[in-house]
């Protein structure tokens, strides 16, 4: 089996040219100006006709969550639904977050996760390991996570008495962290400012969705962020704060850059689009937009683009924690607090971001394979196999048709959850044709190949 | 009796001026061009000719520790020594740390603490209650010391296990420090972070005290300074960052302050004139400089006297925690977390602001005034009792010979601490004549007064 | 002549207290608990009740154009109708901007605004020297206008061609004011910038009075602040950046304190409470909003509350430059370039602090007094002259009642402006009583005063 | 011809792998994990062993002065001595400014700067083309300029009488590289600044090399920024800053990057690695130091290598201005202001950045190749023709050295300045094997290649 991509526009993070694109196998082995299908002596060849798309490699997304035991419930997708979703759009690998309860086993809790995805995962997938213990019985359960090919560490300042780690075990793991060159991504927000607003806000008879921002409003992410930077100047362990979503989160990780710190920072597609007065609708509709951290002040979302845009901001992924409303959602119908949060996003990453951050110019094409893809592979420890359009890679491609006209809508969505946060609004731009290691699966927005394909992507550590 | 003070420069925190004060019984009663002691028709009123000196209102020591148990050791000084000490250089008024152990009663650590000022004390004297427990069962005790003159808290982010208070803790007292109008005072450094490199320095064999700097870095105290603001601004509460040593913890305070966070910053006088290389001094001489926040690179020094230029930084203190050398500070001969932490210098700071402050032209007198009397008296609810020349003012007044010269040095000290950290260095300017509310109580430098004439100034808060 | 305030909260910079003032002649000269008038063996003693109301320095305005030639046009109040409005609404000085044009001689120039004001203002003034010139030739005459008691110079960056200054002679000028103790307040705009942002948007078709705005947006200001605060840096002057209107300019100023450079930073009323919508309202009405800087995003006006607050911006103006709409402002109506600058406001500005910033508790009525009053006589060298209620100041008072519920109005304008830019507002607080230097001016927003009464206040150097 | 790199470590601005590298004609036409030299049925393979060294990307200098009339004296190379001294260090391309007098006619300087260089250097190499005047008689001719090849313009804000802009002339020329899509790049200190400071000095007879730096402080290059960016936000022009060389300046460059500008930052290497103290060496040698903006405090190299590494700041330059010691420098024996500026740097810069910047991990391998190649080409439209090791690419490469121990030295320099900058100091790494195009032009520092090779390298605009 082989393909042959013919006359795109290959976008790459640096580049924008005119070529054609050949895979053998489940890797690109050539690029050029034309390549004649005839010369090829080969049976099998199918010709892609990319004149007037894109070519883009395969996009990334660095922070999902799939199976999540999360407040009471669980995420609704499975990695079925959600890698059909995530491929639909465009999306060739994930990045999962384990998510394992404070007494659950490190190991094991790796094994669980990777069980989920294994033989039935349509796309590649990794993971970050989440550390919500660290006592010295269990460290050397995470070297041996580590050397099972997950690179990469997720701490959590936030969700007191879950998922929380102490300072004094923060420190111990980003210790260990610098020591194996594991990256430490970060959920900052501080647990206990979050648990006393939330106390106050209930006790004041504030139940509803449009409390849980003023639960935790900027100066507490911007605290976490300060805070996990503070710890990378002490151990030297690089990090990565997640989900950042408001100007002064952005700014105190560009100050601590400018000291020297090693941090790098990820978007995610909801704070790009959204803001707080969705949140606030009425009749409990605000609890689809309740997401940690929630939604901002609109004046954050151009912050957000124009870091994209300076490459400040190295990623954008969706945090996609997906839960139904009509079972889900509703039981935090008397206290915001029990809301489960998450927007589901997986599926309508990539088109967000082109039509409302390419199409009017907030960013470049190649700011968006950047930070949708490339820079994920790169920071992650999975480029050149990932993230790139090269002679040697992954034959992981997206030809996107910058031309389609839409709207997003759940009646278009793959992912188990009963609502679309963008329902009706305006889409501009349409995977066309994705493929996953030279075999195309997913064409015109739908799913088209082959279940149990995924593979597990091991990486190294790279942070050292 | 009666004082007339006549022809003096008067300089307060926004004037300079020439005239004649007269004070009867405890208060200014009178401030004129010229006023004739014969008019008075008093038989005793002590006339002394402040001419060619500046009269400024009594100094205010904003930060001080006299009964401290700490470290394995106690404070060497006592109330009369250390209120001697203080007089002589000009100090008329002194705010002391009440700091309780972990498990002692609130109200019976004040009582124990204002004891041993009580007719002991040669001058005015006032506390900062510390918050090291805030339990439910021991909150009511807080509101009775408040009840009892006490209007602003201390609390401390650092020393593990010992004064530190948890978060949960920190953000209930907070709310009601808020709900009393009571300021509250911070050591910012974080606990666990300090803790953490205190034992990877000692692990790597690195015991000495030139290795207490680098186990509290800037970074530790700007993100207890940003972690302090963000509870304020979630709380309400007003604040005050204590020992602010260093431009990133200053530009952290100024950041929130901006963001309409009520933040005051002090400073201590022993970061404004000594720097990092003072602890590194060699035979265990650096033991004498071991302060928490440790002293500096030179460069902040400058940033500090720019921040009292402008009043950005509110006031001077000394952070005056007596500790001998030959049997005190010895003890951290093994391990530099064993050196009891100070630096006395209540003696002192008056003179170093004016020799190393106002003579080279780095602040004006009006900032010296502002700074070492009279924004500490308005913060902490004392103005214009204290802090203040005006008709109806206590008549705490200093003489100041700014024409003297000498040096600094322990043959001059009244503290009972064994060397001065200042030893031999230049010293322009002294304070002639201190009064306390009407009386002399120190003259060129020496101690010709009263003991136990100091009384409580109890306070209201005025923080709501 | 006396006066006997009895029963007023004394509302000072710093202060807040029950007590009775009684001012002889001119001056305030016992300020006590409580004064009885019969004991004060005095006929003529006028005692006014201040009970239940504050009793405020009398304020002063630090920005102010009355006589104005000013693009083709002449401002429309003269100092009777100015200094009547101002007295009304609480402010008993002003400090009015001299604006020769760029051939003038500049004593003359001195000597033709003075005389506008000699015999006919009803309150005190002093004046600010516009330098639009500094060629060698003239320089002398400045120095002659400083030994004539004006102690401040002004300079436009802005008004192209008109007013602005090339850099060769802003350089000149400050090593003068330095030399001199002379402090530079600046406008702080790029003549250049805006002059090709007007011209483009004219060649666009983009006349009306909303195109104002964008031809010059808030980074031409925060440029101009950082240019006039780097020749600050070069020469060592002392600078003062007038109505500053938006985050980025008072950053900048802010960034240059911290390095070190002597800057004040002035707010104007205008900026405070109106946003740029008002600039766009139809029908040209939003010419009446034209000023410069213009009015800005309403996020802007949090930022210089909580600069009020902190008092890193140290004053509230005016920039009162009264145009009528009918005939003056018209004049625009074919190119906003052509509208006169200016939104009188001279009246108001006391009401508008006390209405929208201590009222909604975003300053507290020190930092009130601070800003509108005390700070400016201290900056510009006329305190305790003014700004101060002490004994020896001059009895400039205000007796202000919070409990006033009322509507700002052109009906009870005294400026000859035919439109109140506030019209219908909400007004919360009114002066009851005005004294300049003993004598009552205004009661009740109603001058009732004498015209002519008014003197120059001369002012020395305090800059040096 | 045809060329086989065996073995290296392939070095990108992203990627670090082992592979070999086939190059035939100009270009590389193949990259494999093992390509066999008897496979490729050529007979004129040269084979290098590239086995235990890195294999660079061609680095390109952004910023190169040859031909330069300047302070009365010519700059003392010539592209004969520039090329080869630039090829021996591993530079293969570079950037030179061409500097105008301002009368000149631009597109006649075009063509004489460019006659220099064609069929004479060793190298490639491409313009800026200096915009020291732009009356409207001479725009069309930039427009022809830009039509020739040349998508980058020069503008200096210093310099004043010789080079510098109006404000006015900024504007229009900004607003042509807008609409035209050419980047400017800027010298960004404000001449009327400097020449005041330049006189004050003089006039204290202040005349040594050591006062030079004093004469354009921090703030002189942090305020042009300042200008530069302000005008890039107005004109939406791309701009870049060149010889960045401060703190202040890098601030405030970000800082309009976070508002949107779209501004790129240029660092050269004697700012990296050379501080102050050098230009205030004694018997007049700090002359050889003397460049502008001056050498910096030390403590802004490190902010210098934290933006490199985190890519905040761009690109590495030298800004190669060569300019004997013994008859050019000694020009400004009695001014500094005569002393004409430049620090010869082409042959040393890599060096340089490996030893200092590599060796001791301040920044990482690929941040070197980014900064001294990648970005240089991305950033002016030459990539992936240049700055790339890729199929297609020209084959210019650096098999470099890391292991190579030595100190630089005169005696090692091509260039035909008579001192060197760095004489005797440490250096670490050398280029092995210098390719342009397929040929070796440069093997172990010294050049073995054609003169007259080298191409100039037409651009189109990329910043539209």
């Amino acid at each position: 089996m082989a393909l042959l991509i013919k006359g795109g526009r290959i976008i790459t993070a640096t580049d924008d040219y005119v070529a054609d694109i050949y895979c053998e196998g489940e890797t690109i082995t050539r690029i050029d100006k034309s390549i004649d299908a005839a010369s090829l002596k080969k049976n099998d060849v199918e010709v892609i006709d990319a004149s007037g798309k894109y070519v883009f490699p395969g996009f990334i997304d660095p922070h999902v969550h799939i199976y999540l035991p999360f407040m009471g419930s669980f995420a609704i997708d499975d990695y079925e639904s959600a890698s059909k979703a995530a491929l639909a759009g465009g999306t060739t690998t994930l990045i999962e977050m384990i998510c394992p309860g404070p007494t659950d086993e490190p190991f094991a809790a790796f094994e669980t996760w990777k069980s989920k995805a294994e033989g039935i995962s349509a796309m590649d997938y990794t993971f970050h390991m989440s550390v919500v213990r660290f006592e010295a019985a269990v460290r050397e359960q995470f070297k041996q996570i580590v050397d099972a090919g997950v690179a990469s560490f997720k701490v959590f300042l936030a969700y007191k008495g879950a998922l929380d780690l102490s300072d004094e075990s923060l420190f111990a793991m980003m210790q260990m962290a610098k020591k194996l060159g594991v990256i430490v991504t970060a959920h900052c927000e501080n647990a206990e400012a979050v648990d006393a607003m939330q106390k106050l806000l209930l006790a004041e008879g504030k139940t509803g969705p449009e409390w849980h921002g003023p639960s935790r409003p900027p100066a507490v992410e911007a605290s976490g962020v300060n805070h996990i930077c503070t710890f990378a100047s002490l151990t030297g362990a690089h990090v990565y704060t997640v989900h950042t979503s408001c100007e002064d989160a952005v700014r105190q990780a560009e100050a601590a850059r400018s000291r020297g710190v090693k941090v790098w920072i990820e978007s995610v597609a909801p704070h790009l689009v959204l803001d707080e007065t969705y949140a606030a609708r009425p009749n409990f509709e605000g609890a689809k937009y309740v997401m940690s951290p929630p939604l901002r002040e609109k004046k954050n979302q151009q912050v957000l683009w124009n870091g994209l845009a300076s490459r400040s901001i190295s990623t954008v992924g969706t945090d996609h924690a997906p839960f139904r409303f009509a079972d889900q959602k509703v039981m935090g119908k008397d206290a915001f607090t029990k809301i489960p949060n998450g927007i589901a996003t997986i599926q309508e990453r990539v088109d967000l971001v082109h039509t409302y951050g390419v199409v009017p110019g907030k960013i470049s094409l190649q700011a968006m394979v950047d930070s949708c893809s490339t820079k994920v592979a790169e920071i992650f420890g999975m480029y050149p196999k990932k993230g790139a359009i090269q002679v040697g890679s992954d034959a992981d491609l997206v030809v996107y048709d910058p031309e389609f006209r839409g709207t997003f809508s759940q009646a278009d969505s793959l992912s188990k959850v009963d609502y679309c946060a963008y329902e009706g609004w305006e889409r501009r731009g349409r995977a066309s044709v994705v493929t996953l290691r030279g075999e195309v699966q997913a064409r015109d927005g739908k799913f088209v190949g082959t279940t149990g394909r995924g593979q597990f992507v091991a990486r190294e550590p790279t942070h050292g």
